[in-house]
């Protein structure tokens, strides 16, 4: 009953038998491998974007900070979701790669920027002229943090008004597959056809050891990002092992596969504790993690079982009177079970 | 007949078994992981050191820049070597990671820092009070870029005069394993004994598929490194695939034996080719690198053949009258066969 | 009629008289000058802290951004009202000097940080270890950017808070004089007694053409903050015009007597305001700004006869029907006269 | 008898009076006031470059790296001469500014880049792709480190190989005005018909307290400047006490007056210098600066007599036995005179 993160799943054996393939013999190095190749040709295919340029990194911060920072010049403002990755998770990457930009966070319920906050950052920010940080970059989770999916309709409306004031926009795509098999639309529409100019499209929590596709839609910025890349210490010269995993990944939909698992586990989960008494779910689930609270004895006995999760906010406690509902995050993974989904639901409801 | 690089060569059954073995069930993330534990538990055994902190990385340019950081304020100097890694082939990384501070190159033969010529340095250095950068820290490489190796003797004078201007020495260990082998020392004998602050191990020219090992002798920094590390984007939150490889490499000496095939086939190619006519060693063969000279009709044999390595420098031209002899880098691995060097030996020689 | 900023203000004649003084034959540079010295035990002397060590700079922003880059590590976060001039007036001027810092925003009325706001703020920062930045620094402005002014005992009990925490405090005095002569204690009472570590005391919004004290209580950062200083092209080599300034500034108290002029100025036209029909005071009146609203035809006349200030917030409107009171901001200077005040008071008052 | 430096030096009568003058009541800030229009017509006039983009900071150091970081990106490198201010005498300024590019020194005779290392410079740069640093800019320096001037003729030429590599460039005119008295054109023909991109003119060598000029000729990078600079802390508020000092400088010529005055005493002091028995020129005196060795009895007995001046390279001792002669570097100022001059070499020729 891990229900920790999505990260601490194994790779399925697709990925593993690909890294055991990709052993045999030479390879050119720094992407220059046939398998890279193969994974520009997946990843145009897929997202209809025959033009983009792509390239790997090893971990989610990477590829957003990378990303970032060719869309945000060091005297602006990336405007994000206060609970965004990228505020909240990655340890001020985003301002180390930007040479300083700043984040701008702007509320909404359930993990989505609202529009209308969104227009008021924008109209608030550099009105002072050069006294202030400009408008720099449009940064939008999909998957959410807080489980939650954009439609394309609310993407094209986010990235509308980012695009009425000229900013870019960059997609932290850490469980896009998740919200893609949610949406129910194409890659392309919940993309570049929505205004994304850059999807950092994560692998890592959907079934890979730790790879990250960046795909830049417009190409212009490319040999900028390849240089921030090298600089930044994430080009790999064994780049094979990333590539292999990626093709495998990409082949025969084993992506979608993964992320669909996952999000069926967390319905399961979701209206199973949703149909239990005292509980209820504090942000809808639509992708693969469920966000719900419980009566604190059904917390103690999920614990004292061993099961896996964080209490959110982490600052709530198991101890004393009562049983007030506390809220938990549980995130499913590709390899989460109807067993452990079912245990675990047995566990909390007594 | 690959002698291009080392990071062309696949890596060792016993590596890409413990990963086999390291994908069963759930890990704890971000190195929080058992496997990390032993990797720390070995490398503290191997290097005599139980107060080391050790993190791993998955690019030898990510390990230094880090490293280089926690050693060297913004408006300081780094004396390395002019062909060191962190001068010609990372971009400016350790520019970037720490936050602007300069390198300054300090010549000398066959790739090694002449102690002479680092006295020079480190006197001219900060003459002029706060209009100059001031001294931050020692870098030297072993292996070095030339394919030699400092003895423990040489790098403990090297340190000593770092030493006596209080700085800090990082030691580039890309090929440590192939130094140590030639050196016939302990680890902690080429290393903290003879006062290395920090080394990076490199695992991905020796047989990972992308895992270095940067181990701090002095753990006074080691948090900062964590955070730097974090904010650099190279923390993995699959670390366990990191953690795997290390371990089984560092199992039963499967580094050291590594290095060893690799030096061993590097020998038998320089002896080789040193014996042609009209050929000669650009510097002495002491680890797993051959810088040679050999007729312009050997290159053309071996190129058509397929042969593939680097002219050393690039800029000469297979192309032209005469038989002037051309310089060459060959780089063996620990997958370089006797028959691989044999082959190319009976194809330059004609 | 000049309310618009204490920055469009001429320097009184001593100022001028000690540049003339000043230029007389050669002088030592880069703050060798004798004056320099003058200036160093006057500030001392003032303060009471014969171990500070002092800078001088041009412009409150170099003063702010090289202190808290002294204070506040890249990977951590600076703690200030959302007001601040170090968030709203810096074009991100703390993230490029501290190498990509944050800044928190913490609330509270009047311009001032409040208690609860800040424990609350720290109590939430690096709860998830290496994933979030760190605690870095606390930053109190006094005067504030609303015109109130902390007491040392505020200020205490903030640095109370901070200290706890173990984070060091910057003091952005640009109005500090201002703020002294209110709190009617020593300048010991409302820094180093109360905890503040670095002081930003500016002069140039007092009476001077562009210079910033920065008193370093404690030394030991001195020799890094030398060389930021530096690095930032901020030491000037005919330094002896920057020192000249300021010795005359602090000589006689007249830095202190400006500041009681402009307050006594501001304090007269809060007075005179507050006592019109439909008008009231946005923030007490405690230095030398009043942020005050009256009705929209009082400040039509104003405005129309030529009268200098910036509505508050910027984007209210003279235009539109009805009589609302529109909220404003003004500033007076050292040089504000009675007549500055009466006549503006009569204009708005119809 | 101060030949220090020319930073030594007060200010013309002319510089203080446009102090006292432009003193007068309050002015608009930030270099929105009348002087800095008057500056900018001035200077476009004097440049023939009607579209050129002006703005003004008060040091070296800030001019030359605000300027580089809108040439030069952070994966960049910068060629420079190896004694270039930037390089030797900046703390890593410019590495702080562009966000940690890198300088690569390019040698040649007295002080001036030779347009053969040049050219191998670039061939030599980027050769490994991302691996490496790319081509940035070139800084060149008029009047060089060593005294001597560049021609219109030699610009170009250097211009014309950075021109061919894509290159931007940079001139650093701490001393621009004793370059074109020497060169006898216009200041038009010696930057941007020559190719220059930006010029930073320096007032604060030749007669100003702390002011220079950044000249863009290509307004595109102007807003980009504008940015950096407030970002900088460079930008300030009180801008009208540098505009009415440079607008003052411009006046009559007086900047070349200035200049033309400090080159003929350093004329004549190297000329008294050449002819004494056992002394020589170092580099020849083409501008304020004199580099000339004589036998060290005559530096015993200047500095005795109180005479101020650096030997150079600085490492050398008056202690000793023998007369060899040691090398000295000697600047003339506007305010140098004839006096000055005569005595000094009484001094020195015993």
């Amino acid at each position: 009953m891990h229900f920790a993160s999505d990260n601490t799943a194994p790779v399925p054996p697709q990925v593993l038998e690909a890294l055991i393939e990709a052993n045999h013999g030479y390879a050119m190095p720094y992407g220059t491998e046939l398998a890279m190749t193969e994974v520009r040709d997946q990843l145009r295919q897929i997202f209809e974007a025959p033009e983009a340029e792509i390239y790997l990194v090893a971990t989610g911060t990477a590829a957003n900070a990378l990303a970032l920072a060719c869309l945000c010049p060091p005297w602006a403002t990336i405007y994000c979701h206060p609970e965004a990755h990228i505020e909240e998770d990655e340890c001020a990457a985003p301002e180390f790669y930007t040479g300083g930009a700043k984040l701008t966070l702007v509320e909404g319920d359930h993990g989505k920027i609202a529009p209308g906050a969104l227009e008021q950052a924008l109209a608030f920010t550099g009105r002072a002229g050069v006294h202030n940080v400009q408008k720099g970059a449009l940064s939008l989770t999909n998957t959410t943090e807080a489980g939650t999916v954009y439609t394309p309709g609310e993407v094209a409306t986010l990235i509308g008004i980012a695009h009425a004031h000229g900013l870019p926009v960059h997609m932290d795509g850490a469980r896009f597959a998740n919200a893609l098999v949610t949406a129910g639309c194409t890659p392309a529409e919940l993309t570049w056809k929505a205004g994304v100019d850059v999807l950092c499209l994560g692998g890592t929590k959907n079934g890979l050891m730790g790879v990250e596709a960046v795909i830049l839609f417009d190409p212009a910025r490319a040999w900028e990002f390849e240089l921030r890349r090298k600089r930044g210490g994430h080009l790999f010269s064994k780049h094979r092992y990333l590539s292999a995993q990626m093709a495998a990944w990409l082949n025969d939909d084993l992506w979608l596969k993964l992320a669909e698992r996952a999000n069926t586990a967390a319905r399961r989960l979701s209206d199973g504790i949703a149909a239990l008494p005292g509980a209820h779910l504090v942000h809808p689930t639509q992708a693969n993690s469920v966000f719900a609270a419980w009566p604190r004895e059904g917390h103690r006995r999920a614990q004292e079982a061993g099961a896996q999760y964080y209490l959110w906010p982490m600052d709530q406690s198991l101890e004393g009177p009562g049983d007030a509902p506390l809220s938990a995050r549980l995130v499913c993974s590709w390899c989460t079970t109807e067993e452990d989904v079912d245990s675990f639901l047995a566990l909390i409801s007594g």
